[in-house]
């Protein structure tokens, strides 16, 4: 097992990686307050794990949360269903809430924990690579409006991360490819030697190799923790996590949240960003075409929605949180490695990457 | 005009106090921070004075969401609309709230600032004595849940608070009342002086006498913030501030949101709250009548709701915030302006007091 540090001062808090560890009870015991425990998970995880889980917590006041599953149900009326359980089960403040699954229902445990009573406790244990690699990690919660992805939310730590990899073997390859487009952003916004690394193995990735997948893991943990430690509250260079991301929100807000993975739609955003900062001369066009490789080889679409105009991708950009004074800035690319965050790009270039990618279908 | 200061490190802010501050508009305007405003408030409350801060706002983009008026609207489905305004205003990071209101637009409105793109700035301009006392000051913002009060927030500090105390002209003499639950509260708790003082300044404060109440004001938040600022999450003593809420908010609840007025549930848990004191042999009788004739002299009930059982107390008052281990902690008193926070009562004293006030119908 390895463990890493997110160094939040008060707030920080250990990262497990490794095969099995949802069999080692004191791994999770030891972050739980007193015996108030309950469980959220998915209709498609519930299945596969939280019988384990119960058992291991056998000795505790243990209530279980199942959602539907699926982005589309990441809304504030469906977070309902977690303070029902809490409320109906007279937990106090001292209860702590377990996120038992992928992105979704982590987001929506710790926004449920950051909310009930005013701040309860939450463990993460992601079970989709997609949240192993990132989402569990940095303290980002929210649920989705109709009009935008992640627009209400908090930012609020768990105790800790327990990503035991054993759990990506239940993954179908679409969720395992969605998982890799985050962990190519990291390559690509500041860790070269990780994107020449992915390109070497990348079929090993893909076959699951065990070894690989939890390299993987950890480096992808290490990069964003040392990015979210230095700017919790993204006033900065934490946004340089959302490359591809305004973008991507706004096919997943236009297509209807659930019909793209995010990682999918994170892919299209990151073809879309680096042929932006090539139209400003900022990139090769050999650059773009091996960012084009690398997410085919992951079995990621680089390509938008046919259904999506150039005028629906413009009115969903401008909703995202990126917007500054009316200004939508973007994560962009100097370099493979080299993003950066800019308002300062050719809105007109911005417009011909829309119209680019509409004519390319 | 008076200005208080709460103590809160890099989240500190003002209160200012003080008559016709509506229309000062460098007051307002110095806290906000670009061109984006939404103001929140209500349909009782718009009338009144909505034009004149749109009109103080002119230069600004400002967009407002008016909501329901009632306790019973306090929950994530109305929280919803201001959501939605903010949305389809395209309001970005940058935006301010303003919560224009009493209660429950204050504490919905700073929710939602704690919420929106995971956290804006919020202003508060309390416009009935019980905000402007008690709720506009320290940070805690809130919803309900059908099974709990205020059980959905955040603690969230807003930029500043504006109290102008020309807005207690338009209030009705129940709420007037109801405010003054909470300003007796602050006597109780810690601060013998004041209440000695209230009891000979009630029949001026309730004939309105604006030097009385402008008094009454920075009094108690000045008390209110002292509290805070040594314990803004409630880890200790700052739970002082909860003296007759765990009584009251099972009165609330059990009675149906909007039913009774905040104060008046507080008023009737805070003579509950005596009467265990008393049973516990902590204070005497006399001391208990000396509160009862204060809250009736602030035209305040004393007693409890005939509609509500001893079970249903027990019931709803284990769900309360301040239970611990299973054990009910409660804030008692130990003399005018000592109260403690303990679990260490007799519970069958508990029992005798809810009874008491049953038979006493």
């Amino acid at each position: 097992m390895k463990t890493l540090q997110v160094a939040l001062g008060e707030r920080s808090y250990p990262i497990y990686i490794g095969e099995n560890l949802l069999l080692q009870m004191e791994l999770l015991t030891q972050h739980i307050v007193n015996k108030e425990v309950v469980i959220v998970t998915n209709t498609t995880i519930a299945p596969l794990y939280l019988q384990n889980i119960l058992a291991v917590l056998a000795d505790y006041q243990c209530e279980s949360v199942i959602l539907p599953d699926g982005e589309q149900y990441k809304t504030l009326e469906v977070l309902n269903q977690v303070f029902d359980g809490l409320l109906k089960a007279h937990f106090s403040r001292q209860v702590t809430l377990i996120a038992l699954g992928g992105g979704v229902v982590g987001d929506m445990t710790g926004f449920a924990a950051a909310c009930y009573q005013r701040g309860v406790p939450f463990i993460q244990i992601p079970t989709t690579l997609l949240s192993q690699v990132d989402s569990s990690v940095g303290g980002k919660t929210a649920v989705n409006h109709p009009l935008g992805k992640n627009m209400i939310g908090a930012f609020y730590q768990p105790q800790c991360v327990i990503a035991d990899t054993k759990t990506l073997d239940t993954l179908d390859d679409k969720q395992l490819s969605s998982g890799l487009a985050e962990v190519i952003k990291y390559g690509l916004i500041n860790d070269a030697e990780f994107f020449g690394w992915l390109e070497q193995n990348m079929a090993a990735l893909r076959a699951r190799d065990a070894a690989v997948l939890a390299e993987v893991i950890e480096r992808s943990c290490r990069d964003k923790a040392s990015i979210v430690a230095d700017d919790e509250l993204e006033h900065g260079m934490r946004a340089l996590l959302n490359f591809g991301h305004t973008f991507g929100h706004a096919i997943e807000t236009g297509m209807g949240y659930g019909n793209w993975l995010h990682g999918e739609a994170i892919a299209v955003g990151m073809m879309m960003a680096a042929d932006l900062s090539q139209r400003m001369g900022w990139i090769e066009g050999d650059m773009v075409n091996r960012i084009r490789k690398m997410l085919i080889s992951a079995g990621l679409p680089t390509s938008t929605p046919d259904e999506m105009s150039v005028d629906q991708f413009m009115g969903l950009m401008a909703v995202d949180k990126k917007v500054q004074d009316g200004r939508i800035r973007l994560v962009l690319l100097k370099g493979i490695g080299k993003a950066i965050i800019s308002d300062d790009y050719d809105k007109a270039k911005l417009v011909e990457t829309l119209e680019f990618f509409q004519q390319s279908h």
